[in-house]
C-alpha cells in the first residue's frame, strides 16, 4: 500500500509538505504542488479519509436512518435522498432501524463516531435522547418533532381524502384499518379519517388494528372480511395492507370496485400492477427525500433554513378500487 | 464536548494512559483503571471511533453493496446480512450502486477510507479492477467470479424448474421474458429455461427483453400480449416483470392459469398477495445475506472458508398462476 512517506520521498519533499498540499492547507510553492500531484498520480497514492477528516474534520458522508427497508414505501424515499446528494457531490450510508430504539441509537452511534457529517432520520418513534448532543445536523424525514427540522406528507390531508373518495363514492360500511398508531404520521391519518367519517350522517365506521408490514397483513385481512362482512369501503394504513384486503376480497368473490372499494396510503410502485389496480393515497416519498437532503445540505453549510417544518401534499390516485363516474 | 484531555485530568493520569485503558492495549495499573473507568463515566466522554481506529486499525463496520434498493429482492437480501451482522456485533452500513459501475467505484472508496473492515458486494457487473488491492475482504452475493468467495443461489436450476413446470402443466406456447443478459445470474436462468424448452417437441419458445424494474415492466407486458397473442405460458425475468404480465392478461380477458400460466422469479414478499397469487422461483434472499455475511466475517476473523463458492437452492413456489393436479 502506498503511503504519505512514499509520495514525498517521490516528490522529494517533505511528509508534512504533502499533508499541506493534499489538504489545500497553509503555504506550498507552486513548483511543490505540481511535483506532489505529479508523484501521487504516479503512485496511485488515496488519501486516508479516516486521517484526513481527523485533520480537516470535514467528510462527505451523510447517514440516513430507515425503520423498514423491506416496506417499499421506504427505498423509495432512500432513494429521493441519495439522488439529491450525489448531484451535490455527497454520498449516503443507510442504516435499518427496524423500528428498534436500541438499534436506532447503536446507528446514531456509529455515524456520528464515522466521519458522517449529517444526519436524516425517518424514526419509528421520535426520542430526543437519541439526537440531542449529537455536534451535527439532524433533519427528520416522514416524522415530525418540535426539537428538529423536519420534512413530512400532510397527513391529515391525506386521512380526510381518503375517506372522503370512499364517502363520496357511496361507501356506507367503512372500515379503518389503522397501523400502529405510536407512529405519528399513522396515527394523523387515522385520526382525521375517522373524524370525517364519524361526523357524517348515514356513514358506520369500524376500526380494526393492523402492522405495517408483510407480516400479518393476510390475517388482517381475513380478520376484517370475519369480522365486518357488511363492509363495503376500507381505508388501508398502507398499500402492503390494501393488497392484503384486495386479495382477500377477490377471493371471496366481492365485486371491486361495485361492492366493495378499497383505498390504499403511500402509492407504492406495486400500485399500479395490480388487478384490479389499486386507488391510493400518495405521498410523495421521492420528493421528501429529496427535500429533505437540500435541507440537511444547507444546515450543513450554514445556510438558513426558509421553513423548519416543510409538509408535502398527498394526492388521492383514482385507480380502479374506487368507484367511477361519480 | 470532552476531550481525551479531560478524562485525563479528572482521572489525574496522563492522556498516553488513558488511551492505553481504553484501547485494552499496554500495561495499565488496575487502580488506574478503574480511575480512567470513573473518569470517563462520570464525564460521559465518547472515545472518538475514528481515531481508535486508527490506532487499531478495526472497526466493527460493514458495507454492503446493492444494485436497486427499490427492487424488493434486494432489502429482503439486505435484511439476512444485517441480522446475521448484528447478532455477531458489526454493524452494517449500504449503498446504492443503481449498476451503475461509476457510483459501485465510489461507493468502494468511501468504505475502504472510512473504517470499513470488509464489504459484501450485490454488483451488477462484477468488474475486478473495483475490487483488487482493497486491503480488506470482499464477499460476493448473488454474483459470482473466479476471483473471489461469493454466495449465490442456483440460477440454472432455477430457470429449469420453471421450463419444467410449465411443460409439465401442459403449456405450449411459451415466451421467456428475459431481463438484462450482461447480469449473469438473470442471463444463467434465462439460459437453462431456454435450452430445456428448445430441447423438448411440441413446444414453442419466444424471447422477449425486459428490464427488472417497475420501470418498463407494464410496457413489456403490453408487448408481450401484441407480439406473443397465442402465449399460454410465460417464465418472466422477475417478479415484478410477472406481476405486469399478470395484470396485463386479466386485462384481457385471459382466464389464469387455465388459459395462460405464468411464472415469476425472486418470491419477493408481494407474490403471496397476488389475486390469484403468483406461482415462482423462490430464490432464498435472507439465508443467501446470512451465508454471505457468516463468510464475510469468518474472512476477516481469518478463519478459514469451508467452501469458496456457495450455491444455495432455489425451489418451485406453486401458487395460483400455475394449474394443479398434474
Amino acid at each position: 500500500m502506498v503511503t504519505i512517506r512514499d509520495v514525498a520521498k517521490e516528490a522529494g519533499v517533505s511528509v508534512a509538505t504533502v499533508s499541506r498540499v493534499i489538504n489545500g492547507s497553509g503555504y506550498a510553492h507552486i513548483d511543490t504542488k505540481k511535483a506532489v500531484d505529479l508523484a501521487v498520480s504516479k503512485l496511485q497514492y488515496k488519501p486516508n479519509e479516516v486521517a484526513r477528516s481527523l485533520y480537516k474534520r470535514k467528510s462527505k458522508l451523510i447517514g440516513l436512518i430507515l425503520p423498514d427497508i423491506t416496506n417499499p414505501f421506504f427505498p423509495e424515499l432512500s432513494r429521493g435522498v441519495e439522488d439529491y446528494l450525489q448531484r451535490r457531490g455527497y454520498r449516503l450510508i443507510i442504516g435499518n432501524s427496524d423500528g428498534k430504539q436500541e438499534k436506532e441509537r447503536e446507528y446514531i452511534n456509529t455515524f456520528s463516531q464515522n466521519n458522517i457529517i449529517g444526519i436524516i432520520a425517518s424514526t419509528s418513534e421520535y426520542n430526543d435522547r437519541n439526537y440531542k448532543d449529537l455536534n451535527m445536523p439532524v433533519v427528520l424525514l416522514d416524522r415530525t418533532t418540535e426539537d428538529l427540522p423536519a420534512v413530512y406528507a400532510d397527513q391529515h390531508a391525506g386521512g380526510e381524502l381518503a375517506a372522503a373518495a370512499l364517502m363520496e363514492r357511496g361507501s356506507k360500511e367503512i372500515v379503518i384499518v389503522r397501523g400502529p398508531i405510536t407512529i405519528k404520521p399513522v396515527r394523523e391519518r387515522y385520526q382525521s379519517a375517522l373524524e370525517l367519517l364519524q361526523n357524517t350522517e348515514g356513514v358506520n365506521v369500524q376500526v380494526l388494528d393492523s402492522t405495517l408490514s408483510f407480516q400479518g397483513a393476510k390475517s388482517c385481512a381475513k380478520e376484517l372480511f370475519d369480522k365486518y362482512p357488511k363492509t363495503d369501503g376500507v381505508i388501508a394504513c398502507n398499500d402492503i395492507v390494501a393488497s392484503a384486503i384486495l386479495q382477500e376480497g377477490l377471493r371471496l368473490g366481492r365485486l371491486i370496485p361495485e361492492d366493495l372499494q378499497i383505498i390504499g396510503y403511500d402509492d407504492i410502485p406495486m400500485c399500479a400492477l395490480l388487478y384490479p389496480a389499486l386507488s391510493t393515497i400518495r405521498q410523495p416519498a421521492y420528493e421528501m427525500g429529496e427535500v429533505a437532503a437540500e435541507s440537511l445540505i444547507k444546515m450543513i453549510n450554514k445556510e438558513p433554513l426558509t421553513e423548519q417544518h416543510i409538509k408535502l401534499d398527498v394526492a388521492f390516485i383514482d385507480r380502479q378500487t374506487t368507484r367511477k363516474g361519480m
